[in-house]
């Protein structure tokens, strides 16, 4: 009943190859405002896609900053369910740029790997769902459900708009069920069913000192120094045994059961050292680096800089210093409260003669959680175990997907996450890459899972 | 007898307010090797000057960078005592740029000062000598003393190559005394005799956790924050109550005398928050601002950096951090045993999972002091009056000129340091200016100072 479809898949597997070539040569890096007019340019590649696949409409749902790229497909009638096909066609910055080994947005083929700012995340993954449909009509002349697709431009900015537009267009976007790949497996080619998520919040810490850089001969013993102050801060939140130690942090966390803690040990989790090179991994006290990534909350220095940073020394006293935090929460953190808790603590510990100024990350989430054993996710571990005919394994994972915690708020209907991305692939970091294994394999599964949802 | 010297300056002052334009105008950054040329300028003009005055030799001395200007005047014959005059042509870099209210290198006179980078350290001071020599040459044919003349482009960046070719050419650089201006009066047109300088040392620490930033979410609970782990070893260092608290730092200090608190006590200060803008000032716990700026030794973080520093938020874990530190000394202490004592510091508390480098600065400098009431001091304090009528205060001060200790360590002769800066000068910081007071009143000490040494 499938089989031609894959057939099509495999026979213009170069043609898809080449197109999703295209996609990924778009910069369309959301945190610089500078690359506006390129991520205008990826959300007219997803819309004519769709397009041409023959969606019975298609449009770009403007926002403050980046469209949101919209399509339905009602063909399959009332009696037929409704699939919400989530993704984003943003992706992260490239910097350091020097770390590539070849440019991240002329897309290479090297030894298995397709090498480009966003082959993972998430870039690669909406193409497949893209190439699956285009698949499905050209063969069977329609899809086996209806479908609604929304593709954004501002998932690695927080999805600034995208929760306003969901509300606004609550009706618009409804659907039985929603479907997301922009996570990945535990290990190339094992299947993965990722059933929990973190929530994200996260504050941007100034100290300001003195109106201008000082000389730090005339000046040092009698002013403030921003830089040694902020460390003073950090270096209050979190202690080395990698304990928050932000009074009230834990308060709401609800414990890992035992349950949990054996499902979790059932994973053959990533191999740390080998994959980052770190000389060894280090977790919260009590907690092993799996449960810890997978269950417990973290705290995250993202970037700091104060004072001078050029060839040399310049013997400055600095005049500021600011340090960008983010945290991944569990269920029971309500993001909102622990950004005050981090305020307050802040407050608490901040040193005389400087000023601190913390800003608070607007877009924050709570975790996300879903049944293990319900139907949807249960069909989606078969198909999986079909297509990469191994079977699926359970997890909950760090990263955070907001969108994932708002469709939960505001339709309360099953999410499921299809992640095909590896532990390899380098997300946020240079010589990001997607396995041509997921690329195969990842489409396979849809297939399957499109055409069983129909049933 | 110095009359006609002095209506020289007066009548003249245009003309040399114009050339010291030119001297300023030449970027000669020397923290940057991409202003290579512009040091070569900076030296050209120094020599191009001595020669029209009719210095009897000049020359530009070689070295692995940018080169010493030498020069030579012997025909106040063998009897007359000779002076070394030594200054630096070199200046700090100016970011940051934005925050100058005028280009740093296009001199501008406002309410009685010159904006530019070197107005006050060090070529605007240097260049007073150079003008004090033309004067005397114009007027009198003559010299009062015999001089030799070294200006070096390489201070701000701790004086590289000096050493070794005051090393080499000892016989060449000897004289009977050494003068200086390249330090400050504690108010604007407060003669201010400078009896004590402190010693340097630095090290930078660079912090490495992975190979590359990594996903904060899929990788936050499994390994160590480079950032984090460098805020840890930092707030180790010194803590809120300025009190630096690495393991044997103090051990060797010159305690404080009672005549010495009485003597700064002396000293009107400056008004830190109203210079700085600083909320408050801050000092080692038992001492104050004054006390601790002159007299006690300091540690300060010049510079830190690591991680995301665009606009809006990167999720990441930096893979490295760095932090630029330097320390000012004062008698007792040796800088390079102070720097083990960092090493060693560092290396105690660096927690696990990151391995971190330390680079030692490579030229440092012991503390120097002279006795306040030597005759030579006696002199210069009684031109000052003479100039600025005003009665001279004699202070100790943060700063640190390594050609000073090596001066001292090599030829043992008094080493005169004649200031005319003001606290309000914003030296290494934008809008770096020099009051035309201290450039007019500043001059006129010179030419007394230069015939009361040849009595």
């Amino acid at each position: 009943m499938t089989k031609e479809v894959l057939d099509y898949i495999e026979t213009h597997r170069d043609s898809l190859l080449a197109r999703l070539n295209d996609f990924l040569t778009i910069p369309s890096v959301s945190t610089d405002s500078s690359y506006k007019d390129d991520l205008q340019k990826a959300a007219q590649f997803v819309e004519d896609y769709l397009q041409e696949i023959g969606f019975d409409q298609t449009e770009q749902l403007p926002t403050n900053n980046h469209p949101i790229v919209y399509a339905e497909y009602n063909q399959a009638g009332p009696d037929a369910p409704t699939v919400l096909f989530y993704g984003h066609y943003d992706v992260q910055p490239v910097d350091p740029i020097e770390q590539w080994e070849s440019e991240p947005f002329t897309p290479e083929v090297r030894n298995g790997r397709i090498y480009a700012r966003g082959a993972s995340d998430d870039k690669g993954q909406v193409f497949m769902h893209l190439a699956v449909f285009e698949a499905f009509m050209k063969t069977k002349g329609a899809l086996p459900i209806n479908v609604k697709v929304c593709i954004e431009g501002e998932e690695e900015i927080g999805s600034e708009n995208l929760y306003d537009v969901l509300q606004e267009k609550k009706e618009k976007f409804a659907a039985d069920f929603v479907v997301i790949s922009d996570s990945g497996m535990v290990a190339q080619n094992q299947p993965t069913i990722l059933y929990g998520l973190k929530g994200f919040t996260g504050i941007e810490i100034t100290v300001d000192g003195p109106e201008q850089d000082l000389h730090s001969g005339l000046y040092g013993g009698a002013v403030r120094n921003p830089v040694m102050a902020l460390s003073h801060i950090l270096s209050t939140m979190k202690n080395i045994d990698e304990e928050i130690t932000v009074e009230g942090f834990y308060d709401d966390v609800e414990p890992m059961t035992e349950e949990e803690r054996a499902l979790i040990a059932k994973v053959k989790g990533e191999d740390y050292t080998k994959t980052t090179g770190v000389t060894e991994t280090v977790s919260e006290k009590g907690y092993d680096a799996k449960e810890h990534t997978m269950a417990r909350p973290t705290f995250e220095i993202n970037g700091m800089y104060g004072g001078y940073q050029g060839e040399g020394t310049k013997t400055i006293i600095p005049a500021t210093a600011t340090a960008k935090i983010t945290c991944r929460l569990v269920p029971g953190q309500d993001p909102e409260h622990i950004q005050q808790l981090l305020v307050d603590h802040i407050e608490r510990v901040t040193s005389t003669g400087v000023q601190v100024a913390v800003k608070k990350e607007k877009l924050s989430s709570k975790a996300y959680m879903v049944e293990p054993d319900h139907p949807l996710i249960q069909k989606a571990a078969a198909c999986y175990e079909r297509a990469f005919e191994k079977e699926t394994v359970f997890v909950r994972m760090g990263g955070s997907i907001p969108v994932v915690e708002w469709l939960d708020a505001i339709y309360g209907v099953p999410i499921i996450l299809l992640g095909f991305g590896t532990p390899e692939d380098r997300l946020h970091s240079p010589n990001e890459s997607f396995p041509l294994d997921s690329f195969d394999q990842g489409m396979k599964t849809l297939v399957y899972y499109y055409d069983e949802v129909s049933k």
